[in-house]
């Protein structure tokens, strides 16, 4: 009988995609690929010893809490910190706006549980995060994808999309998972307007924000809606949920991410995190706060930019170096991606395996649409900040001996 | 605009009860009440030292693993060593039936989501835990509540609810919460034939398991199961979905439980978590590892069972020293809880209230029930883990104060 489960029971999943990415991301294990396919942090600059310490002084000093239940809505003094932190990014939100989520993953969990009811549209980017796509599918989402440019969401095509009736919008304005492009400030306004005009809140997922390499930061979604619409209290917060983790800058191993929202809107998530799994780590919060705490987290944060975008700009200087003159590619302010476009007639998947006889691999493109088809095939995703810089160049070498022989199979190089 | 989101996104929960246990608990915390009500572990038995080692080891040996993201499925250690673990309860299982939680809390959640379509019905015994309630409610449950006597669920009573075609079975077998049973032998028997007859899968939820304080070991429905049907590949384990965590064991702040199930259950499992949090802290299963290993989880249970059989044995006797005759309570013979009837005609709500001026809390028996009325009015869950032995002498002499002051005013005392 056991073999029957799912005919049986009618076992509920709708993640066939997110599926054939796992299979993709362990066939990139195999031992001597340079992989530039995960989103994986750096592992060197992990403050291992910096953990090591904050781990001593919670066990010694605070071990019966930090091992015991806490409160569903997450450690006050690390709620309380994340505001202080945020406010220097011109977010102004008290410990009330602030729920501390099990990664950001979690957090589109719990949007999509609030928000999405089957048959409800959601409002994407083309391309966007794998990872909300498959977290908004559990719910019976359908989507309305509108595609981005190098400034990020073109908004000029968001009123027709939004009079199809959407629940919600999902944006990642600042270097956009997996595009590599940042919304501009102008379009930041006319999103908000035309958001507040039609009643449809923004989910702003911002996982980069701070690991910004160039030019000036912008303003969040969350503070331009409050700024242009004056909302007349601030934490009240407005339109917009917005969604941050300590991922990217602490170490993704934690699982702690945060939603910021009105208060009434927090205390909705928290009923629904505490049947989804009652509370985050009690011990990795008090650990998160421990290593962060005493302005480590802002220091630490200028190294990884550091070591980013010197790797950022290894693989944009490889890629003019190696790549063929009909590829192109995104150059992003900041993040861990970077989205390439191949010639036209060529397809990422194709790519894909070439690549892997040359031993590198990347995400192929068509992985990152809400919507099946063709829209992805000519583009691919490369991370710049799991492997070294020696290893981007070599890999981004070896990535264009498998696309030149493949121009060359499909006659599309002018001999 | 933004205090209307609730009416104007139709924010979707169903959450009451969870809501208003949530406001009693926080009542509870006030200084100089003794706190009956929660289902916290003993602080004072958490291995800090052992956690602060493990941490240290960890760190300095594996830093850049432990705080990367991981597999969906868990750290491979981990669930090997949950593997052989179980194996000396009788439960057979391999690494690819094991799959890491974030507490068994994210458990009920997957199972709720996999499971579960809008309107099905699931059986529950009556009372049951709360926690599960909330985490199948967000999916649209419909619950058969079976009632329990002193050897848990009444399997006489199965078989008309089976007929009514729930989607599973929800089972608490070992020191059930809130009643403190024990499903007898004869009943596992019985209940896993009738599951099978029915082809009705059962989710079998074992947190206390390993927390018996006297009497022999009963074989999980898993095991019944498999050993009663005689299914030929122990691997594919069954009709049953088994849940287990390291809460009880090692630290609820870890938040760190298991679903052992057939390997296509596990892989539909695994989809989901991965767009609930894609996957449980890396770092406290890294930690959790090297704290259980070598034999010190087996030690610390024995520990526990010694600390939390004091406990509970402290509650009996102060229960028959202080309480009055027309109040009777349950003998659990392992796990956290008791579960006492009141006099007829008293009510638990009531109590509370005159318990709380009195300075000693518990959770009044009808937040234990799928569906709203009296059939918890007389009843109280008393927990005997949290408090030190003098204080729960102490708190059930309170208690017995507020509920003797009750009485009279209800005029049931023969004076």
């Amino acid at each position: 009988m056991s073999t029957a489960w799912t005919s049986r029971y009618a076992l509920r999943t709708k993640a066939v995609k997110s599926s054939a990415i796992r299979e993709l991301l362990k066939i990139t294990q195999k031992p001597g690929v340079i992989s530039l396919a995960g989103g994986l942090p750096a592992p060197e600059v992990f403050p291992s010893k910096r953990f090591d310490e904050a781990c001593h002084k919670v066990l010694s000093e605070n071990g019966s809490s930090a091992l015991q239940y806490g409160a569903t809505e997450g450690y006050e003094p690390l709620r309380e910190m994340i505001a202080r932190n945020m406010a220097r990014y011109g977010i102004q939100a008290r410990v009330e706006n602030v729920l501390i989520t099990s990664g950001s993953q979690q957090a589109l969990d719990l949007i999509g549980k609030l928000l999405i009811n089957s048959g409800d549209r959601v409002l994407v980017e083309a391309p966007t995060y794998l990872g909300a796509l498959q977290a908004f599918n559990v719910y019976g989402a359908e989507y309305i994808s509108v595609p981005i440019d190098q400034d990020g969401l073109r908004t000029e095509l968001l009123e027709k999309a939004l009079r199809l009736g959407p629940k919600f919008m999902y944006v990642l304005p600042n270097f956009q998972n997996p595009g590599g492009t940042t919304l501009s400030e102008g379009r930041r306004h006319e999103l908000v307007l035309l958001a507040d005009k039609y009643g449809v809140p923004i989910i702003e997922d911002d996982p980069y924000g701070q690991l910004r390499y160039e030019g000036e930061h912008l303003p969040a979604l969350l503070v331009v809606d409050r700024e242009n619409l004056r909302r007349d209290n601030g934490y009240s917060i407005g339109n917009v949920i917005y969604l941050s983790t300590f991922s990217k800058t602490l170490a993704p191993g934690l699982r702690l991410g945060w939603i910021v929202a009105p208060p009434e809107v927090i205390s909705k998530l928290v009923q629904l995190k505490q049947g989804a799994d009652l509370h985050t780590s009690t011990f990795t919060q008090f650990v998160a706060y421990e290593v962060a705490r005493d302005g480590f987290l802002d220091e630490h944060v200028k190294l990884i930019r550091k070591v980013y975008r010197e790797r950022r700009d290894e693989m944009l200087s490889a890629l003019t170096d190696f790549f063929p003159a009909e590829a192109t590619w995104t150059r992003p302010l900041g993040g861990l991606f970077l989205w390439v476009t191949l010639p036209e007639g060529m397809n990422s998947r194709q790519l894909f395996q070439a690549a892997l006889e040359q031993n590198v691999a990347f995400v192929p493109g068509d992985s990152f649409y809400a919507h099946d088809g063709h829209e992805g095939s000519r583009h691919l995703r490369l991370n710049f900040s799991n492997a070294t810089g020696d290893q981007i160049r070599e890999g981004i070498r070896r990535l264009s001996v498998a696309l030149k022989s493949q121009m060359t199979e499909l006659q599309l190089v002018h001999q």
